[in-house]
């Protein structure tokens, strides 16, 4: 089908909504370093949901797989055309239809970048906390699809919290709309919480309806560093222990660090072997309260502590948190990294399992992530081009999932299962649950023709 | 097959596990007062969930429709027999399982009562935010169910919100869990939020793990009461538009104040026709400076300010708001009240057209409810004898529904559909999504039996 649908696509929907050059771009995410890319027969870029919903039902009828594609940050390579067929990039769809301020609310299309969003509804005072790591580059709608998370989803819960209703293109090709500007709704089965982190094989998110809050007037974080990770967990203990509202609770480990610690924008203490940074924000009094007791709380066991007070210097740590995940892709060139999650009080024992999980397989182990919620980033560095190597690190991968089943946790937290965690499912969920996972799959998508492969 | 159900049940559960006597007290809940009242073969009483799956497998072996209930104070008919079957209220499913206040989560089963669950967390410095009307006898497992909500709601979002797991008996008889004590999950497609609000046609919920925050030090309301519904309305515009980050946020209508304000818990101006109810929380601190706000925001056309400040008071304002509804129904020993929602800035023409529409039904018409969340309780007071006062309010609660969908909101926001609202689904859903709903259902209970007539 590959030459006829490029040309039978612009036919339907105009020469400049369907890539002409290379597409090389299209057919990759963030797992390219660890080896995986796709093919494609077309890539449109539909300017509206109209149009979408064209080319789903031109595809559906012919029986063309469908990879819908946000900003392409991903990690599990849910965006990644494994099976060829027409890639939909949102990109193009990126309005912002209607912003009340005044409302608390914002209604925008899938395209639309995360920190754009951020940045709009900032402006007005407003806040949208979700915060993954890849916000200039992601779309809000590859937010959704993966009910992506973030340091704040401690606080203020990942997007799908944030979503009170979705417009969406599902197949044969009908663009439906289940919730709206409303804040509550409890009429027919949740049908909007099943799209969110369908991760594109139900269908595809053309718009939102967001709820915001009135911003946080200031946020301040305070950095603890410690010797070793027990200090650290006890750290993170400690925060909860005293029943401290920290608006984020993160922590990175010893090969972590060893990463990412050349561009830290503070003082560093010697052999820091472990990070913690908790926030607090609010309104100045309320986040300055609250600073002090996360302050006093990781301080108790701490080599350094470092309290940036001024935007800037606020600013600077969490644009150093967030770049953590390049750093470290960039010891090794390559990186396969899980996102497993656990009962907060399992996270000691998962950080370190997770390097005994490595030294097993002779890799290059480190983990990070959002410590409150016992979501890791467990890593092992590769050589994407070392197949042997690789193939290590997917067998590590396993035993990953397995450690997180084992504490009672989920095999994915915030990145979904994509491509890279296909049948993996089976170990969390009874046979049960899986019959009828496929039974919703099945629903939605006879053909099994939307984002074939992923989520299952 | 109604002797022999009981008979049989006793048999495979004990006998202290089937109700013996009178089952009256099982066969209706609050639309009792709109004329509803089921009929049931048998009784179940379960003293835990394995008891729960086995009268589950036993009915669906038989094609024996499958009633859960939890406390009773649904508005929908939910947990009413409507076509006999076996009963099976988890009232004796009831024990907190573990509950680490440390790691701020609970994990309790179906028949806790609501406001247990509340007062056990807060002797440990925690909070669990949902405050639906009847907590002190409603259970979390029939919370759960409908996703109830609350005044409360409105800063901390509904029942599911705070469900981090679900342990529930699924058709054919099989005893699952989804999520568990972890606060993040992307892993399969979101069966837990399918099950969240499913209102029993979908499986049984027998136990949750359930996430807490640290408790608010102190809360402090706000009543605002107004001359007309246009000023009270502009006043809950002024809260928002004022970016005051408030608890609660809720209205009283003219008729409502009628019915209730004999008992109000504090001084009244003369002839008030609308109030507001704002509230701050947090730290002494955080809620006073929020308080200040909220009172000036309400003060502007306000008739009267009421600020109470000792927690005495303040529990007497909320114990009042809760005994709301209960005063409009002794008004004529019924009502027909519906829980629409609509976008906020549509709150004041909603509640004016429901006066216009109880009007045009010669029917005493009044509402109240969460106004931040544009959630309200649109009512009629009715004599549920009167048959003919009884098919108007119907008549009317169409128009409601109608009115609802017309403003871009929902038929229900926190109760509901039921067996009252059987078939207005079909108002607000476009057809594709009701062929969902409907193959989701078929998927968890390929026989319908489980709380057969509700939720389509």
């Amino acid at each position: 089908m590959s030459a006829p649908t490029a040309r039978d696509l612009r036919a339907l929907l105009g020469d400049d909504a369907v890539a002409s050059g290379s597409i090389r771009h299209y057919l990759g995410d963030e797992t390219e370093g660890r080896g995986v890319l796709g093919r494609a027969d077309a890539v449109c870029l539909p300017h509206d949901a109209e149009q979408v919903a064209a080319v789903v039902s031109w595809c559906y009828e012919r029986g063309v797989p469908i990879v819908p594609r946000g900003g392409g940050t991903g990690y599990t390579g849910g965006a990644v055309p494994i099976e060829g067929g027409v890639v939909v990039s949102l990109e193009r769809i990126a309005r912002v239809r209607s912003f009340d301020p005044l409302l608390w609310r914002i209604h925008v299309e899938a395209g639309v970048r995360t920190a754009d969003l951020r940045r709009i509804v900032r402006e007005s005072g407003l806040y949208f906390p979700p915060d993954p790591g890849a916000a200039e580059q992601s779309e809000i709608g590859g937010n959704i699809a993966t009910n992506a998370g973030g340091p704040h989803a401690f606080k203020y819960g990942v997007t799908g919290s944030w979503v009170t209703g979705l417009e969406a293109v599902l197949p044969p090709g009908e663009l439906v709309r289940v919730g709206g500007a409303i804040r509550k709704d409890v009429s027919g089965y949740d049908l909007k919480s099943v799209l969110i982190g369908s991760e594109g094989t139900l269908g595809i998110v053309t718009a939102a309806w967001l709820r915001l809050i009135p911003a946080p007037e200031v946020s301040l974080p305070v950095a603890g560093f410690y010797r070793d990770t027990a200090s650290g967990a006890g750290a993170i203990a400690a925060v909860l222990g005293n029943g401290i509202a920290a608006a984020a609770l993160e922590y990175l480990d010893a090969g972590t660090l060893a990463a990412a610690l050349a561009t830290y924008p503070g003082e560093l203490p010697d052999d820091p072997r472990f990070l913690v940074i908790a926030e607090a924000d609010g309104s100045a009094p309320e986040a300055q309260r609250v600073h002090a007791e996360l302050r006093e709380a990781l301080a108790e066991d701490a080599a350094a502590i470092h309290a940036p007070d001024s935007p800037a210097e606020v600013a600077a740590l969490w644009r150093w948190r967030h770049g953590v995940s390049i750093a470290v892709t960039a010891q090794r060139g390559g990186k396969v990294s899980e996102d497993i999650v656990v009962p907060v009080d399992r996270l000691g024992e998962a950080i370190e399992r997770t390097l005994e999980i490595g030294a097993r397989y002779d890799l290059s182990t480190c983990s990070w992530g959002h410590a409150g919620d016992g979501n890791l980033h467990s890593t092992f560095m590769v050589d994407a081009n070392d197949d042997a190597e690789l193939a290590r690190a997917h067998a590590a991968s396993e035993e990953l999932f397995a450690l997180a089943v084992e504490l009672g946790g989920s095999i994915s937290g915030e990145h979904g299962i994509g491509w890279v965690k296909r049948d993996q499912l089976a170990r969390q969920w009874p046979p049960r649950l899986l019959e009828l996972h496929a039974a919703v799959k099945d629903a939605f998508d006879p053909k099994g023709l939307m984002n074939p492969g992923k989520k299952r």
